[in-house]
């Protein structure tokens, strides 16, 4: 790829020390998929396997869109440093979305199916996240994680689109 | 469009059996919208509606992206296959964000005008849907729906963009 | 860049009055960033800032995507008219998410930390938005926000990507 401009856009109000990358062609969209084995509840981080991705597509600027083709799963970008503010994550939603409440009609899928729905729509199905310099743009605490709301073992499609 | 490349990703940890699509020039970006017109609280599913925007668009490899131009209705992609889970859906976000609450001062526009930006807020303003061979890559049981948090019929604008 | 078409895409059911953009060569993709000084609590509207730097990038048909590089803080699009929304946000997500939560054990970073992850996790990393004609297709009511969950001032980095 031809790198066109590289350019401080400083003295713009909110725009401070600020660095910019353009890129034209060959522009390139890369779609993959890869799987997760889960084994119960909780938050299991996938940004290395997303990196990779990206390392593969060759894609300098642009954006990668992580997407997880499931109902009862989810994505969240999260606090990696520290394991204890992922228990704290579980423990919330274990409050938050409880089992067996008495007014669930949709419970032919045991008791973690329906919560498991509703934990889905209030966190994200994908998670995008801008690239530069051939690198997911992710800030010093931040990882990708894959966030299953079912107890059994499931197999999580993830599918990957990098475009740039 | 040309396809360059579609081989195995195998050899990789959490990549079995993925199939990867890349594809360049021409790129394009194809942006519209439509209009769906809403009849009161609950779910609207529009996954044809995009469907047929990206057939319309020719792109093959990409990123279709999903955005509602509203602050008092939202859009999740949520189980599609039985509709007793859309119940427990709306259930949920009228007990999670009641109307009439009493500490609300954005009271003008009637008792579900404040719950319906709380319940915006909580779910997406966007989403975004990868594309492969032509298709959106939804999972099975995945639908994209208008969430419509408003009692009084609606107009709601819905825009795509598609790029690839 | 090159306009292809604009044709009405009359006649589809759910695809009234629409109007249809696509470009393109020479597509291209534009990362920057941008700082945001918060003091507090709170929304801190970033649109504007998000406008200029679509001007600055001169794509005319694509997608912005704003991306928050922080796990305390977020992004909403929410309704930018009348601030008194913005008040009843603050207050439901300091009663949805409360500081003090016996059985937190994320504790370390005092006692507004392990609340703004979960307030992060409940709205957005990422916002991404349509852009037609140069411009961002938000709704008249739609403003993009930095929602800070910290009480001490903070320092938050924006990344932008567009492409198009």
């Amino acid at each position: 790829m031809l790198k066109l401009t590289e350019s401080a856009m400083g003295g713009k109000q909110h725009l401070p020390n600020s660095t910019t990358f353009r890129w034209i062609l060959p522009m390139s969209a890369f779609t993959t998929s890869f799987t997760v084995h889960t084994r119960g509840k909780g938050t299991y981080e996938i940004t290395d396997a997303v990196a990779r991705i990206l390392s593969e597509s060759r894609i300098q600027t642009g954006l990668v869109t992580v997407f997880i083709q499931h109902t009862s799963a989810s994505l969240v970008i999260y606090e990696n440093a520290d394991p204890s503010a992922r228990i704290d994550l579980n423990a919330f939603f274990d409050r938050l979305v409880p089992e067996n409440a008495d007014y669930f009609v949709h419970t032919d899928e045991g008791p973690d199916d329906m919560p498991s729905h509703l934990r889905m729509v209030l966190t994200r199905t994908s998670e995008a996240v801008p690239v530069a310099q051939g690198r997911l743009q992710l800030g010093s605490w931040q990882g990708i994680f894959l966030f299953e709301h079912r107890r059994a073992p499931h197999r999580r499609t993830i599918v990957v689109s990098v475009l740039g």
